[in-house]
């Protein structure tokens, strides 16, 4: 134990920040951290009522400090001092306008509570003007589309449809921000004391994916588009970059300073940043032939595929695809569903209305109501697997917050169609459950259609150990066993493999995956007789989806 | 006063029956009785798992002598000695098995506890294979098809098909049952002492819309066609009927036994019988060019129109056309929905299943359910009318229950296309309320396909007095004023008014509805803005129909 080597993974969440200590041998999770955004929790800086979701730069750094030194505090002096590398995924695409020494403008006085000087985090859809008009040049200049590599639509969601709307919107940080990172970036570079933006390493990940950057154009967009896009956009781009790397490598080494804060060794190496969800995959086991679903309220698709596979092949209809971004020399493939844990959460809150309504009147108290509505959805999960199915008729659609993959189309809705007097509650919840398989079963037969090979499924999120009647209808209907990882952090197990290869332990990603991965909790292998009937009643959801689509488009 | 004569509309529902004492020269309703069926209340001789529900000979005269004389009690001598007639109405087609006298088999001591010996009612469905073959032969023989004046779709809950399925599963009734009466002609029969079946006077309602009588044939189908459907019906045709009567002639004069019993002086006139939802659509107030529908649970739609307007035009699409059942001298329509109030209870019931499920263990006594339980529709019309339609994306097709009219589909079913994350309860019950209103318009588009006029709908039923959105949608819907019939016992007004006439007080009907009309309660006008919005709407309503209507029925 006194030789073991350790490496730590940091979680950068919507909300929170975790750290997970990990063994780098065997992948042993030894301890782990977790802290919150104070000023995000107090609701500063955001307004949900027009999409403007900001995180203050002080609450990575407060929440990094924090995690880490409250997870080594629960271990012995000889492990944090064997604690060679560290590894950092983050949400994204979560942006923010830097000076030119790399400091982060809301860290400055004159912008300490101006949002526009903060991160953009990846939900704050502000920018959807600018979105789409990122989308009407791509399509329309004449020269190249630079959208081609992320499925074809930009989201409002992204980095350059964020800083432009900034730009537009704020006169002072216009003038301030000399150029523009990801958390994932920033991170790396605080750690290592190489913020100056001009030789932060950016993350291939982040850049391919969100910023159209891509190898076939030489890096980021030409500075003519951005200028056509907005004379604002003008001479960015050379503040910004030209290369990307990938998270196997080193963004440099622990500062003395970061080091005494967190009690770990100077000079240890850090990683490269990348998403969540690319890390997660790695975290997860994702290789080849293996779809790897992070599902949750939504869900994050990740495949890889060799260069040899994927050839000059462009995916269509999928979220991006960029040589890597999830195992370096690999093509990481990105897709996913806008519903899937939502969907069911709907339909418990329609449920709830009467009693929410209606209740107070009737004296169920507050803590009454919690009580009901977090019980709804396991007693409609435990009613909806003991129907039989020959005693129901209704296919939904699972298209309530748009859909993701494949094809984009955030105006497409869900439906409920087959319902009779007696459709009850737990019927409808089964057919939306279906509907949510048959949306990820969509995602592989987009795959497929490509020409790729796609032998199991590997889930993790917050569904997969929580739900098992919804993992073993995913299972049905994918005509495929779905493995659930092992690990409830397999985010920041993902982190740690790359902290692990970039500090030398491994020579390569798959070598770290070998060693340290966490195993499978459960495998749910597919019902012969339930894969039969799911195939028949999937060529219902995608005749219903097709008639439908362009009525659900102007409704 | 003392001067005034009065008469007493009588009418059989499915649990209960009413009489209403009316002034028959001003419609005043003076007294009213009603009286439940004690054997149906106690389950006995159904079984609502086989769809087997039967009414027993004696829960009909026990009713029938209570709710009168419920209603005298409350009255001076002088008015009861002034009643001069009596009008009936019933539920149907509820056909029973007589013998050679006229008398019900269940009052015979051998049959008294046997089903199959009593009414069956008109929601019984143990005929379903008797009723497909009917329209499989009516189809195929090669002759007249005699379901066409009916809609072209015979119905399991209709005279023949009911007879044929007693006939085949017993074998002791069978033999003992020498002929068959609806209700509507049993009751004035017993009334009147002319219960014999070769006697007895045929409601032309019954028979034309339910019997597959029509003057085209001379009556009844032909014994070819009835042996060729099952040779068990052989000979039968010559002890049921060849004419028909309508109900402003009198079926006979009131016999002593029957005048003591009631209170009433012997001798006065009985009118022949007919359906609720006709003789109601009188007291409604039906006249040509006015749509009536009886709106509760379901709707039942009637219409009349002038021989000359209807000329030899079949009505497609609709439950049947028949000389003279509704109006005398005017040719009744019927159509109807088979879903209306039953859609809104059936997502009230959706709603309150966490409340069901969960809410025994959360300390909900049943008392607070129920009271929840019976608020939710009037929060949820609340809720729904204050919605702005611009904030709301959802469709709906109402066939939960299937379609009755236009085109009876059974099974067809419903569905609501275009939800989002942002759906919740109150939205999803609009679309329902909306989808009703679009069944009630396709209905009305049905009529004018076929060159009938409709200029304004009069409703009547259970939902009209108690739910103003759903009027006021409806109105919207369908770009016509909306009446609500003003008295709430309309259906034994329409009794009462052919009471009238077949005691002499009016020449016709129509001088009796001009004369002893309620009024309307409520006029509902259509409101400009909404009636534009929802012609566009309809037409979702009609292609999102059109292109589920296969997948519907296959689901």
């Amino acid at each position: 134990m006194g030789d073991a080597k350790y490496v730590i993974g940091v979680d950068f969440g919507s909300d929170s920040v975790r750290s997970l200590v990990v063994n780098a041998e065997t992948g042993e999770e030894v301890a782990s951290g977790v802290a919150s955004y104070k000023r995000w929790l107090q609701g500063l800086y955001s307004d949900a009522a027009q999409n403007q979701f900001r995180h203050h730069p002080l609450d990575y750094l407060e929440g990094l400090e924090e995690c880490i030194t409250e997870a080594l505090a629960k271990l012995p002096q000889s492990i944090c001092n064997n604690v060679i590398g560290i590894g950092v995924d983050t949400t994204g695409s979560t942006p923010g306008p830097v000076d030119e020494r790399g400091t982060l403008l809301a860290l400055k006085d004159e912008f300490k509570d101006n949002p526009n000087a903060m991160f953009v985090l990846w939900k704050d859809h502000t920018a959807v003007r600018e979105a789409a008009e990122i989308n009407e040049l791509a399509k329309t200049w004449g020269g190249e589309d630079y959208t081609k590599y992320e499925g074809g639509v930009y989201s409002s969601e992204w980095f350059w449809a964020k800083i432009l709307r900034i730009l537009r919107v704020d006169e002072k940080v216009r003038e301030a921000a000399y150029s523009w990172v990801e958390i994932c970036d920033w991170i790396p570079g605080v750690l290592t004391g190489t913020s100056d933006p001009r030789i932060l390493k950016r993350s291939r990940c982040a850049a391919g994916h969100k910023a159209m950057w891509h190898e076939d154009w030489n890096g980021l967009p030409p500075e003519e588009f951005l200028t056509r896009l907005d004379p604002l956009l003008s001479g960015l781009r050379e503040r910004l970059f030209t290369d990307t790397w990938t998270s196997d490598k080193k963004a440099g080494d622990l500062t003395p300073e970061w080091a005494e804060k967190l009690g770990l060794p100077a000079g240890i190496a850090v990683a490269v940043g990348a998403f969540d969800a690319h890390m997660g995959a790695v975290g997860g086991g994702v290789s080849p032939n293996t779809l790897l679903k992070i599902m949750g309220t939504s869900t994050c698709d990740v495949m890889v595929a060799s260069r040899e596979e994927i050839g000059t092949n462009l995916v269509g209809g999928i979220c991006g695809q960029v040589d890597g971004s999830v195992i370096p020399g690999m093509i990481g493939l990105e897709a996913g569903q806008s519903g899937f844990g939502d969907v069911y959460a709907w339909f418990r809150d329609v449920l709830f209305w009467p009693i929410e309504a209606l209740g107070e009147d009737e004296g169920i108290t507050e803590e009454m109501k919690k009580r009901i509505r977090s019980k709804i959805l396991a007693r409609l999960t435990e009613e909806a697997a003991a129907i039989d199915p020959a005693t129901t008729t209704v296919v939904a659609l699972d298209w309530l917050n748009g859909r993701r993959t494949p094809y984009a189309d955030q105006e497409l809705k869900g439906a409920l169609v087959g319902l009779t007097l007696g459709t009850d509650a737990p019927r409808i919840f089964r057919a939306l459950v279906e509907a949510t398989a048959f949306g990820a079963k969509a995602i592989v037969e987009r795959f497929r259609d490509e020409g790729l090979t796609i032998n199991e499924v590997i889930a993790q999120g917050g569904i997969p150990g929580k739900n098992p009647f919804v993992m073993q209808v995913t299972a049905d209907v994918l005509g495929m066993p779905v493995k659930v990882v092992k690990s409830e952090q397999s985010v920041a197990l993902g982190a740690a493999m790359f902290a692990a290869v970039a500090a030398g332990q491994f020579g390569t990603i798959l070598e770290a995956q070998r060693a340290m991965e966490s195993g499978y909790s459960r495998v749910y292998t597919p019902e012969p007789h339930s894969v039969l009937r799911y195939k028949e009643l999937y060529e219902h959801y995608l005749s219903i989806g097709e008639m439908l689509s362009s009525t659900l488009r102007s409704l």
